[in-house]
């Protein structure tokens, strides 16, 4: 029954996790009548200020998420990083979870992830798991990982817990400046550009994607992101075939992103994945104004049990700009301008890193 | 210092009442980074879903009232009903309210508004006030209300405290059907069809309208709006320049709306004011998909102190239907059908009458 369970008006959605994500699902799911529980950590919670309830507890706190899940319909996380423990003891009180353990589970472990995506013939980047020191130390060795990056297993986000080496770097510092922790080793790829697909998995198994997203990053953190990207129809066809084979061999049910690394130029011009999100994206925000349905009224709509929205692009040109630490400033300068819509998080303080908002630009 | 008070994101904005209105003012407020709590007192409120916070209350309760007042920075109202008394008090605590009191006080008294709009040159169908059994017997031997509707003056709404009447009929037995409450009685009007202005005024003075908008009702409800409306030019412009000259009056701050009877066609057609209200309005739901601006962010533009929002038009045509009592039920085939824009407002039981949601439709 849970594996098939549709909600309707009136239902209630538990949301892991009180960021902006979770913020963004719970404004969405308002319109079609569903209400938004947040579960999280104590802290700054921007979800919490568009919630019908929300649990203040830690992610291991087992009374505290017993509770949660007796009174919600579903259960959903609006990011990776929700412990799979958590979410498999949720799982266990009968409210279906969506999208699934095994895509969070996968999708939260770099390795994990990278051995699945090539069980299922798509391509990544070399890479290989580093486990000690030794390990580290053989793979600098190899001439594939002359350029390289060395990244965190699991709890790595917005370039935390990675580290660029060459050839010749000493290993036992590397490790130790990750925290010596499990991590893989990944050949750094000359790509011309980075892209992504964010897309929708329905439980009746419909399929829905975005447009192909243009992504550039800075610092590790996603800068801009521009929907169509500027890729050849048959890249951006096969980036939607990847997301689609990927959410296929989840049997997953809701939003999920993919990102890719664009590599050659024409009709040499090839997609190696560099990662999965298993939920909305930072790199869909521009389908809020600029898409027929937005990634997070696909997300609830998935995840509920309805039918996808169609996800037609509503201008020749989109972009999105994030508002990244100081940059929430010029919010006074954003809502006057014509054809800018701001999305402020509402956080309480702009540290450096941190993303406080973003604008979304629609060009005719 | 109160008077000119702008808002910043991270602010807070309470909102007495929790229906419909507060619930999409709640949702409007969010990417602008501005908090709302909720003051209603205890039933169904959809606007609980998506608040940071919320006060259940009775509108007299005079310590809540203080206790909320101290926790927001900007205090607003979702409907004219809420007693002006609550609101002075409110005042009193020094947080701005926006839209004032002076329009609150006004808009909720039929006979007050009637004068109001004759001191501002504005035409009005003819009507007498009634406060007694004595003044409507005189009133029904006027050949002018040989077709009239008695209202009471305060606290109708939907067709609520209404009765239409003809010469000769019981005045003992129609002012004890509308509760022997102080009433007015106004003459019918034999109009084309019915428009309305939804506008906002600015703290700098600014003033814009969204198109004027053609309003079908049922039974005293609102079932339908259409814009633009089928009015020629001169009326469109007319009719705004009359919610202009209202504003103005009221130095109002927020968005309001003025419901207008059109009467005679082409270069006859003029219009009669019917009623104003000091708020966002049923009439004015179809800018959320419709317009540049919704009418919900525009109002809180307006009393936030922000520059207003452009309010132009999305499609050629765009109708917006209210989904009233078991209507509701069609929500299925809505949220497949194309172009179509669901808006549930999570009301738990389908009254008769009730208004449960909304569904908007834009046309190329």
């Amino acid at each position: 029954v849970s594996a098939t369970r549709r909600l309707k008006p009136g239902d209630t959605i538990g949301i892991l996790g009180g960021g902006q994500l979770a913020r963004m699902l719970a404004i969405a799911a308002a319109p079609l009548g569903l209400r938004c529980q947040i579960y999280a950590p104590a802290g700054d919670n921007p979800a919490f200020d568009v919630a019908a309830a929300r649990t203040i507890a830690a992610y291991d706190d087992a009374g505290a998420l017993a509770r949660f899940g007796q009174t919600v319909d579903l259960i959903t996380y609006e990011f990776e990083n929700v412990p799979d423990a958590t979410v498999a003891l949720l799982a266990s009180s009968g409210a279906p979870v969506r999208p699934g353990v095994m895509a969070l589970r996968i999708s939260q472990d770099r390795a994990l992830e990278k051995a699945f995506l090539a069980e299922h013939g798509v391509a990544v980047a070399p890479w290989t798991p580093i486990d000690d020191v030794a390990a580290l130390t053989a793979a600098l060795a190899d001439p594939v990982f002359a350029r390289a990056i060395l990244k965190t297993r699991r709890f790595g986000y917005d370039g935390k817990g990675q580290l660029r080496l060459r050839a010749g770097e000493n290993a036992t510092h590397a490790f130790a400046a990750i925290g010596r922790a499990p991590a893989v080793l990944e050949a750094m790829v000359d790509f011309r550009t980075e892209i992504s697909i964010v897309a929708a998995r329905g439980l009746d198994g419909a399929f829905a994607a975005f447009d192909a997203t243009e992504n550039r990053h800075d610092g590790g953190i996603l800068a801009r992101s521009t929907a169509p990207a500027a890729v050849t129809p048959r890249t951006a066809e096969a980036a939607a075939g990847i997301a689609r084979r990927i959410a296929e061999a989840f049997q997953y049910v809701g939003v999920l992103a993919v990102e890719f690394f664009v590599v050659g130029e024409g009709a040499d011009e090839r997609l190696l994945v560099n990662e999965i999100a298993p939920r909305v994206h930072n790199s869909g925000h521009w389908t809020i104004e600029g898409a027929e349905t937005s990634q997070f009224a696909q997300a609830i709509r998935a995840i509920a049990g309805w039918p996808l929205g169609p996800t037609g692009r509503r201008a020749a040109t989109v972009t999105m700009d994030n508002l990244i630490g100081d940059a929430i400033a010029a919010w006074p300068a954003i809502v006057v301008e014509p054809g800018a819509h701001l999305h402020h998080y509402g956080k309480a303080e702009a540290r450096p890193g941190r993303k406080m908002g973003h604008v979304t630009r629609l060009k005719a």
